[in-house]
């Protein structure tokens, strides 16, 4: 239940947290160089191991920093100037792995894609056998809420012995992934997505193959360093002071996703969450420029208003927030979250806003 | 109140909070890429700027990290391989400055003190008009409760043209600082110190001067990068997503400390408690092995036990939390803090703990 006005969470992060992870918020923040806390650490390790279903040896680093600093801190410990990367640019999640390349002078080749579509294996076929080290990808571009096909390009690293990044920030545990079988050597997450816990702490999970090549690479930075994060890891710490209490919310939170069914039942209630808001808005003036959808959201482009102006009413009018975007999409795209603390309820209070909105002539 | 079960919790962060900054971790986290949070960041640095007594035109950054994490940003956007550095190395801080500066290929000569000492002007005047660019100086050494005295440096700096960069971390609002009065360019300090909210956020405040820098200089990081994080800010907003629940439980905490005195008031809070406790201790078995001590913490040597034990033996036996040094320091030396939500009667109770300790025959 939520509070007297208290708003109503359609963004994709951070989202509403259900109600024990809001009292743990609560509580004191215990001192964390201890057993009792480590133990913690290993444990948020192994679940999170489990719902990506990684190989026994891979490793996990909890990352205090949002997920771009987890995407930076891979670029920079997995990859070197001597690597040729492929990077799947289709908006503005994957231009930022662009931009951590040219940052750090790792060379690499982007493949552009026009807003909506997805990345086709006979695109990836012309790189097939031209020295490609790794590829970086977005597995769901949020900002356009476009999801790639993780198989798919997993086959083409195999074939191509290139290591596989996979930014899974908001498509864990909304769709399905499995680590093993599509063969990623990284995979990205954060505590504000379908985690639904307090925005902080980003986390990578690494195979043999990339933990090797954090071993072996040069440490050029002390924050971002995963040699360090690894080696505290080992016992369950982190190299400097963690954001304890988020890191404490997320443990509760993977602990009930086990109790409720593991990854497949998470992932088939947000399916549900999204197939329900997807059935509800059908008639309502806007289009779906996506091809492939992820289950974390609907990107929603209006045909007669303003995508902002309608993030801006269904705030200030109706305590709601939708998710809006920036820059040139600022006012034709705006997105829908379907994770976090909702319910099919909360699709019909969204949807009446927006017929509401439709009745006054505002959209 | 504590509740029953609860640690006290002595450490030096995280620290325990008060019921209204618990209740905001209690909170769902609203949305942040809205005008209500800009405002809520904008009232946040006006704040940090009064506490600090900083000039009209320094700016502050909230970096989503550990106090690490802006250490790294102030070395890599305020300096370059072009300078030529001073760091007051007298512990595991100040010599995680000189780490910063040797991965960033920044010259440096570090002043190395022994344990407990503070650096004095002697030390200082050999390095006279010798063409020394910047100081790095953690004015509270955290790691064995050692406070220098930063109008001194301040003067050393300024007679030798010199960027003033003070970590602050643990003495931010535990010890007097002004920033205009001293000269410094950058302060750094942390939300889970005086602030007592939880950890996940560190905090600069840049002088004009080295605003200038950061701006010349070149982008070396994305998530580090002070460039990106000062434009944000002036619309009072983050380049990625921020830490959104500690960022308003500081703003709490700031317009608490305003209400009740401001920095001033805040200090002598921490200073009584602080003489409170080492009035209390007197006569147990524990030498001081430090010149000049901050009011945050007291730095205590068991003369007949090992201090791991001690906090080993208070956490299991007691319900208390002290802070335990790792490394070298890991058997000689414990802190006791003096600040988060504590009280004198707080003071009586580890006392009487410590005291039975001794009649026991552990200590």
């Amino acid at each position: 239940m939520r509070k007297p006005n208290e708003m109503l969470n359609f963004t994709v992060g951070p989202v509403m947290s259900s109600p024990d992870i809001l009292a743990i918020g609560g509580e004191q923040v215990p001192y964390f160089r201890t057993q009792e806390f480590s133990d913690i650490i290993l444990e948020n390790e192994a679940l999170m191991k489990e719902f990506v279903h990684a190989p026994e040896e891979a490793k996990v680093v909890f990352i205090t920093g949002s997920g771009t600093a987890s995407m930076e801190a891979v670029v920079m410990n997995v990859f070197t100037p001597a690597d040729k990367l492929i990077v799947i640019d289709g908006g503005s999640f994957g231009h930022r792995f662009t931009e951590l390349c040219d940052i750090h002078h790792i060379p690499y080749t982007s493949i552009c894609l026009e807003s909506g579509h997805v990345v086709t294996d006979e695109m990836l076929r012309k790189f097939d056998g031209k020295g490609y080290t790794g590829l970086l990808v977005n597995i769901h571009e949020t900002s356009t809420g476009v999801h790639y096909n993780p198989q798919m390009l997993g086959e083409f690293c195999r074939r191509n012995d290139m290591m596989y990044v996979i930014d899974a920030i908001s498509s864990f545990l909304a769709d399905p992934l499995d680590m093993t079988e599509v063969g990623a050597d990284v995979i990205i997450t954060g505590s504000q997505k379908v985690l639904a816990c307090a925005p902080g702490i980003s986390i990578i999970v690494l195979s043999e193959r990339a933990l090797k090549r954090v071993e072996r690479n040069e440490t050029k930075t002390m924050y971002l360093d995963l040699k360090g994060a690894l080696k505290n890891a080992e016992r369950g710490q982190t190299p400097f002071t963690p954001a304890v209490g988020i890191l404490r919310q997320i443990n509760a939170r993977l602990k009930h996703i086990k109790e409720d069914g593991g990854a497949i039942a998470e992932i088939a209630k947000i399916k549900a969450q999204a197939e329900d808001f997807r059935k509800k808005i059908k008639g309502l003036p806007f289009e779906i420029k996506s091809e492939s959808m992820s289950n974390a959201l609907t990107p929603l482009t209006p045909t007669g208003a303003s995508a902002h102006e309608i993030f801006l009413q269904l705030k200030d009018n109706y305590g709601i927030w939708i998710c809006p975007n920036g820059g040139e999409l600022k006012d034709t795209l705006f997105r829908v979250g379907h994770f976090g603390a909702l319910t099919h309820e909360d699709n019909d209070t969204l949807v009446a806003a927006l017929k509401d909105l439709q009745k006054k002539g505002k959209i």
